[in-house]
């Protein structure tokens, strides 16, 4: 990579959102991140419709931090689309979800989903999470080319 | 899970699968790891066929750490049955290879490998491999459900 990776997070909840980036602050995460506040934001992001055409303002991520519980266009919806798209589905999401479903679980593995990671209630078990997500996905794999 | 993970580690240099069951052992991994030497014997295991007829003696894994470059039928092969498999497909695959190369980094991910990692040339550093692996997919990670 000739330039730092970039993570695109896909959540609708104020809230998580803040305790996000307060958490990639506290790890001293300088990478860029994209927030996009619901699911069909997040697909004009990645299919570089509406706000979303210019891809050297809005490059592809390298990354992806996906909810799954958002009204309308869900987590489950955005991740079909991602990976059933050659181009976009090399890129790693992650599920960061408050749902250990049995069945959410099933379907976001059968629809490509990286990994499975489930949002922990405290912000210090919250914390911990993005430390490992960002020591794991942005240090350790390597990622896949991009076009 | 009310079972302790099982990883299956295809690979096919009797070094390196030396050097992961010590760098397991190391780091007090206490889950039961299977081993295939090669792509054949791999999607033997996966499909139940061959000597593993039996899934009460050869469970399917929870996690599978997958070589590319083996004789005859080779990493991406075993990616590619694995991942067009329903049942199978769920399970989460990471590619463990000495190569870097673009092209083998773009199959991997397009065919549906969850991680992409290169193996570190000292032992040191293959120690901190499988540390990440370990902590990252076995205790962060949630699992698919199996079946």
């Amino acid at each position: 990579m000739d330039r730092e990776s970039i993570i695109l997070l896909v959540e609708d909840n104020e809230m998580d959102i803040a305790l996000t980036l307060d958490a990639f602050r506290q790890v001293h995460l300088s990478n860029r991140i994209e927030i996009c506040n619901n699911g069909e934001d997040a697909l004009n992001y990645m299919f570089g419709r509406g706000n979303y055409t210019d891809r050297k303002l809005h490059p592809l991520p390298d990354l992806i931090l996906l909810d799954l519980k958002m009204p309308r266009i869900s987590g489950l919806d955005v991740l079909r689309e991602i990976k059933s798209t050659e181009k976009l589905k090399r890129i790693p999401v992650i599920v960061l979800t408050s749902s250990k479903d049995e069945g959410d679980r099933a379907m976001s593995y059968d629809m490509g989903a990286n990994s499975y990671l489930v949002k922990p209630i405290s912000f210090n078990g919250f914390l911990e999470v993005v430390k490992s997500i960002t020591n794991y996905w942005l240090t350790l794999n390597i990622e896949p080319p991009l076009e």
